[in-house]
């Protein structure tokens, strides 16, 4: 979907968040928020599928505590210095002052990092590759918005520990396959990897390489990081092995994470459409919904077949709820649209007689007379997955668009999107765009003249953020 | 298992737990671990099966935040002075002091419940029933024990508001049925179901009924609580509905959750033995695994078949590992045998050549020599169930013993176990056999002389607790 408007797409975004009942706004902590069944269930799905395929990977579940230590968080002095500033520190339990400060964790390195140097003694206790799905804590002090950016937010976080750079560089190439898969497959979303300009990676990484996709308004969204933190951790935390000449070493690390807050706001946004979600079959928490056209005298046979059609289904693996309901089938529709449900199949007493069923496809609107017996919901399905992956992809690549001079890079953003530029490496310059858009990325290898200068320069992507 | 001396039993558990990589204690906050993999595994199948029977019931899930502002969590008086003492509490956020402090939750009935009171306007809005798996936190100043008591916990909490306190009711009776299944089916353990005095209540609630087993030490492990909250919290947080006629009354209330942490510490001691766990099949992060016993000139075939008995259980969803290290058949026995894993499977050139498998039960050590074609682990999984909860039920029931007085009393509980006796319901008595055993519940229908003073009394229950 595109909003040109920020606002207009923001008066949406609330409007389907709480009619849907996606999350409660209403929690009186500022940035923190109630997930309820709705939104609950599509980031389960998303677990899931991010869980089973890391897992076939090699990377082992764990479950760390979510506090660490004040001395343990101070440990790798970059890393400190860019959360200091938005730790939630506990200081008392009761009335009683804690000895030392307990940080909520804004992320796990260092608590994780710190046991590493335990688990690894010798070459044959690498690789570690473990994983966890928990929240984390960022008093973040800018605007906050749903989903997207909270103090509290729930993701999936990978940390590793190898012997050799090669074999941490190519868990970063399996980790990008795997939220690939995550974004482009599951849900259906269209999005950029891009490495991060220096000044702009994770505090202690080597590097950062994240996922965007596009919001409505134009806006990109930063929905994964992937961070190639190299051996700045293993020495802060002792982390070595000794190989199998008895000379020891130090780890290579890296670590990474999607939010699934910001994957549940980038699915519903992307897909929606003015009626509400359009969600992608594999993550709807209800796949169809069953709505029986009642009437006095048909009323038992037509129950009957919906309870038939919906065992049949179940059987098929679908989540399906028939809508009984005592009001009106156009509420129905409505209720059952607003939330995305990709198919609605009506029964009625004519449909009966005809051994049919109408099959309403929520992506399109497209109404289908289905003999019962030919009706093939997981066919339905992937032509959704199919026809959602392509228009939004057309409508992510219809606004990647390039700027030769800083005149064309303001008029383009005024409707966002990312834009395609150069830039000469002058702090200068890049103290011109910046203002206008956030350097996403700078492109080393391809060569583009500054759009502020003129002068030769490297390729960048720039775009106003979340 | 039995281990009549606790500190047997607890160097037992603490080998398990470290060298089976259930849990890593070494974390630098008391109180505070590691969940590994053959932890986490386990209560992630506890997790899954609970919330779906929740699910199945009605049960909305949801997640609210871990923080709860001080006036909310204060609200109920009752409540906050049965926690303020074991309360976390986060007081900066950087360097900056917060205006209100924020609690770590220790329970979630005040955060929910203050959303309640939005959410309840009529009586269409009821029931409300929702469940959240989390963990909580609490500064518990006793002794702790890995998984069993510690500051931040894992656990599942059910939350309901009714119209009437029948519902509320029945709501009690069926969820003591869904953590009986949780319990007695799922992981095997014997329980018993015990309505706590009203001193030992959850504070703010009208009465809890709790769920306990017996660990191998002889003290019982409360495992799960169900609390009646009638209609003190709603009375507090104005969760009020309309009923038809315009009436406004107050909704009835109940909460309930079992602690993830301690099911795990008690499906690891109540079933295991000297060599380790014995983990219920269905809970067992791998069901079965096959050791290929290999000689150089028939290796291939038998690798070969190894692979070929994988596949097939894992199209019948058995999980299945082979383990092909290079190290003696005897160490791999070891450590499948102390992981506690079902099932062993051993395939060698002779088996291969009788077209047979042996397969070795953990639970018995029993060694049957099966025809491949015959395998039906299955079959053998439901034996296994049946003859761990059979073993569990014996050794719990024989720990059930009478006492007539204070010498009786003292000399039963030398070894543990619940001891069943009587009370006059004098204070002085009580507080006479408290220092020696905790009342765990007053059965006020059943008549029993006092085992202090001899006096007419009821029925009780005594044990050391955990």
């Amino acid at each position: 979907m595109e909003f040109p408007k920020e606002e207009d797409f923001s008066e949406w975004y609330h409007k389907v968040l709480d009619e849907a009942q996606v999350i409660d706004q209403r929690y009186p902590i500022k940035g923190m928020l109630v997930y309820r069944k709705w939104g609950l269930y599509i980031i389960r799905q998303a677990q899931q599928y991010l869980e089973r395929r890391l897992e076939e990977d090699g990377h082992e579940p764990v479950l760390f505590p979510v506090l660490i230590p004040e001395d343990v968080l101070g440990k790798e002095s970059e890393h400190i210095a860019g959360f200091e500033n938005e730790v939630f520190w506990v200081t008392h339990a009761g009335a009683t002052p804690l000895e030392r400060k307990l940080a909520l964790r804004p992320t796990s390195e260092t608590s994780m990092y710190n046991l590493f140097s335990l688990w690894v003694r010798t070459h044959g206790d690498l690789p570690i590759k473990i994983h966890q799905s928990c929240a984390v804590y960022r008093y973040d002090t800018k605007h906050t918005r749903p989903l997207i950016r909270g103090r509290e937010f729930l993701w999936n976080e990978g940390h590793t520990a190898f012997a050799t750079r090669k074999e941490a560089l190519e868990n970063i190439e399996t980790i990008i396959g795997i939220y690939g898969k995550l974004i482009g497959d599951l849900l259906c979303l269209p999005y950029q990897v891009n490495k991060r300009p220096d000044w702009d990676k994770f505090p202690g990484a080597e590097y950062t390489i994240a996922f965007e996709t596009l919001m409505p308004d134009g806006k990109t969204l930063q929905i994964a990081t992937v961070h190639n933190l190299g051996q700045h951790f293993s020495k802060v935390f002792d982390i070595t092995y000794a190989d199998e000449q008895g000379g020891r070493h130090h780890a290579w690390q890296t670590s990474y994470g999607p939010g699934f807050g910001r994957l549940l706001a980038a699915v519903i946004s992307v897909h929606g459409d003015e009626k509400g979600m359009i969600l992608p079959p594999q993550v709807a928490p209800v796949q169809a919904v069953i709505v029986p056209i009642i009437f006095k005298d048909t009323e038992g046979k037509v129950r009957k077949e919906a309870e038939a059609l919906k065992h049949k289904l179940e059987k098929h693996g679908i989540r399906v709820e028939i809508d009984d309901r005592e009001i009106r089938p156009g509420e129905k529709y409505y209720y059952w649209e607003q939330r995305g449900v990709p198919l609605r199949i009506e029964i009625g007493p004519r449909d009966l007689e005809k051994k049919q069923v109408v099959v309403v496809r929520r992506d399109t609107g497209e109404k289908l007379f289905v003999p019962e017996a030919d009706l093939d919901v997981h066919k339905i399905f992937s032509d959704i997955e199919a026809n959602l992956k392509k228009k939004a992809q057309e409508s992510f690549n219809h606004r990647i668009k390039k700027a030769a001079n800083m005149q064309e890079l303001e008029e383009r953003l005024t409707t966002g999107g990312i834009i395609e530029a150069g830039w000469c490496g002058k702090q200068e310059c890049a103290k011109q765009i910046e203002p206008i858009g956030t350097i996403l990325t700078i492109e080393e290898d391809k060569k583009t003249d500054c759009v502020n200068c003129g002068n030769p320069g490297t390729h960048i992507r720039i775009a106003k953020t979340y």
